[in-house]
């Protein structure tokens, strides 16, 4: 009975996608373009830390193109992430039209944008012409035009239905999107004998830390921990940062960039976020700092599952557990927010699992499926790891037992044939799938009675 | 004769540059997003116009890495176009390091760099520890630590020889490039009975257009043309600009992107370069513009083959042909000025050809093929145009017997691999090429004889 509620709540949300206007894409591409952003905001001790597997990224000019059967003429609404231009019936109009009134009658619509940094992305709102999933997207329209002028056979282009998620508001550009946050105080703080500042924020948590009211000059250095002991090992704690107080401006010395104090409290928050319930605080003489915050980052979701029994250690474990889970569930589902925050795919599907109980956030699973699928040619096993290629499969195989989401499969599916071809190019001389050079098994990863030698069939 | 005295300057040019200092990035990335900008740049009637085949793009994660055997320690200076970090036998330095201390002895150094919106590059300059060509690249190091905290078997990353072209200096950062320009004044200035005013700048030529002693309130227009009739055809000239003039500023309305004018002239240059001999310039009556001139863009080339015989018309016809081929010798090898200015591979073998006599530049010849080849996985023909393919391997075969560069060859080998892959899959039943469905056949294009339902075998 639960499955059937899910499967029609989620037959909803697709329906309703298909209506409103929202930002649209490539499929994939987005997804791949923010967990760039989500992989590479590692850092270890200070030093930028991306991941050693292949960083794929979005196609950078992209056709959208809808078929209009107009009952009247109809004004509509374009904007774009990108240089982009608009043809209607094959004509290009001037400039990159903001507006454009389309006559009634069947027409094509094409627009086409191009985007080195961000994924190309469009916005159409009209009365009936809107953009959403049921626009057609490509690559390569191939749409030369032969001596005669007549476009040119274009049965060969592969076209997608076009990707979206939430941004159905004009100003809500894909690109400019982050998470939410909230202010949040420490429970205590204690100056250390052999000085500093000790913070604790009463639980493990992740944001970005705020300075109020600095004053002064000279270098101020933070460090986080999970533990007293962690946040006070200068020497060997996990994550660090190091800034540069001068008159009216704070410097992080790792990446090197200059921000001004906001005026009203002379406050600064750092650019990037870290994971924590312990922060230390040292400075130079120079420097005064008033107050120490933090901004706490999540992504929204609903408390869909519950438990509850009359034991309050096993509430307290389910407690901590829903907490622990949906710290990891932001961008995307990572292994941990602390050290790696990236998107493993063995830690991915885990998370999927205890998602389909606590949020049932569907949207969130599509994201991380995209993107630990990447782009072609294949080079190497998902997160170069053997195992986790055949996680992969097996989440598509849930993602769709729990959803009824076939459309998804359907758009997915080219690359699901890519990523098994590559698999099937790696078997031994028995058919079997084993570890060859340059795949990390990691089902043989710790110390045991495994072959390190990667000779072991599975 | 003429044969070996280019082999021996094409070695000597290879040889340097693998000794001093230059900014470098994974071989054909930067050759392939600079070949966007060119290729996005055409434009018909203030829309933009960017081609229908699949536009490529840089890996936007590369780590550049180099054995190091120092004598004595040596300081470097590191600079880097991304977010960088460096690792130094194994171990992440702080942050992104602008100099740092190498030890005398055996030393790995690593440099990783993530960029998404130009190629990853990176300058590092020492007395003895330089970026060349002798420095490996990769998209995927494959670099994870196993349980006893060893390094990866890493034999199955391939590395490659990092490119460069000829950014020797720090601040010569590849993606600010741009070719040299040189301020034209028209030859003459003629008013128009019906308004505005035609300037002919006294031959076909290309550039920027700009305007001086700006003042008043209004909309510009420019038409562009190769004879005074096809400028002034406002309706179907080939390329214009529109501008709105307001005080202090002028807002291109094609890009609706807005520029102060100069202080000292109210001066105006536009963004986006054209091709013309005649410029047709009107105004709204609130216009005043004092003066209309071009900043000529070219690519410096050094004239190696000349031609001299005692008819004038043949002397002359040869200047013409050198000059033309000289205006389409730029960021890369275009198939002209004036219309699509794209890089189109059976219009670069003819180049490739003239410039061997003209003017032996084989950086424009490698970055040229770099561009046409652009990345796997291959969904087309080069430029959707199945004989374009075959121009494609013949111009790498040509490029070697002119220059006798092997290793550029080598570089290039498992993208020609790729794309005789993707010709072998599109064999008919007789295992001869013939136009596939999605396949411009160009030798087919004109009328005539042939079957235009592509039925003919080649």
């Amino acid at each position: 009975m639960k499955k059937k509620y899910m499967i029609l709540l989620s037959a909803l949300s697709l329906a309703s996608s298909t209506f409103a206007q929202t930002w649209i894409w490539y499929p994939g591409d987005y997804e791949i373009w923010l967990g760039n952003q989500m992989n590479n905001r590692r850092t270890e001790r200070g030093a930028f830390f991306p991941p050693f597997w292949k960083t794929d990224s979005h196609y950078v000019v992209v056709e959208f193109s809808k078929q209009l059967n107009l009952s009247e003429p109809e004004e509509i609404f374009i904007a774009a992430e990108g240089k982009y231009n608009v043809k209607l019936d094959g004509k290009l109009q001037f400039g990159m039209p903001e507006t454009m009134l389309l006559p009634a009658g069947k027409h094509n619509l094409n627009i086409k944008v191009w985007n080195q940094a961000t994924p190309p992305t469009i916005y159409v709102k009209g009365k009936t012409v809107n953009s959403d999933s049921s626009w057609r997207v490509t690559y390569e329209d191939k749409e030369w035009i032969d001596e005669s002028g007549k476009a040119s056979d274009t049965s060969a282009t592969i076209y997608m239905d076009a990707g979206c998620w939430n941004f159905d508001g004009a100003t809500q550009r894909p690109s400019q999107f982050s998470l939410m946050r909230e202010p949040q105080q420490p429970v205590t703080k204690s100056e250390q004998s052999e000085g500093g500042i000790l913070y604790d924020f009463g639980k493990e948590t992740f944001g970005f830390i705020t300075l109020k009211n600095l004053s002064g000059k000279g270098k101020i250095e933070i460090y986080y921990g999970e533990s007293p002991e962690e946040a006070k090992d200068k020497a060997y704690c996990e994550t660090l940062d190091k800034l540069l107080l001068e008159p009216g401006q704070v410097t992080n010395l790792a990446i090197r960039s200059t921000s001004p104090l906001s005026n009203s409290e002379n406050e600064y928050t750092l650019e990037n976020s870290k994971a924590f319930r312990y922060v230390y605080v040292t400075h130079e003489p120079g420097v005064q700092i008033g107050e120490v915050s933090m901004q706490y980052e999540y992504l929204p979701e609903e408390y869909r599952g519950n438990f509850r029994c009359n034991d309050e250690e096993l509430n307290r474990i389910w407690e901590v557990g829903a907490y622990t889970m949906h710290l990891t569930t932001r961008e995307f589902f990572i292994d941990g927010i602390k050290r790696d925050r990236w998107v493993w795919s063995g830690d991915a599907i885990q998370s999927y699992l205890m998602n389909y109980y606590l949020f049932f956030d569907n949207e969130s699973v599509k994201r991380t499926i995209w993107l630990l699928r990447g782009k072609d040619p294949v080079t190497s096993h998902s997160n170069t790891i053997m195992d986790y290629t055949f996680y992969w499969f097996l989440s598509v195989y849930d993602y769709y037992m729990y959803s009824g989401d076939r459309h998804f499969v359907n758009q997915l599916y080219p690359r699901m044939q890519t990523m098994m071809d590559y698999v099937l190019g790696r078997t031994n001389k028995n058919g079997m799938v084993e570890g060859m050079t340059g795949d990390w098994v990691f089902v043989d990863w710790a110390d045991g009675y495994l072959d390190k030698k990667r000779r072991t069939l599975f």
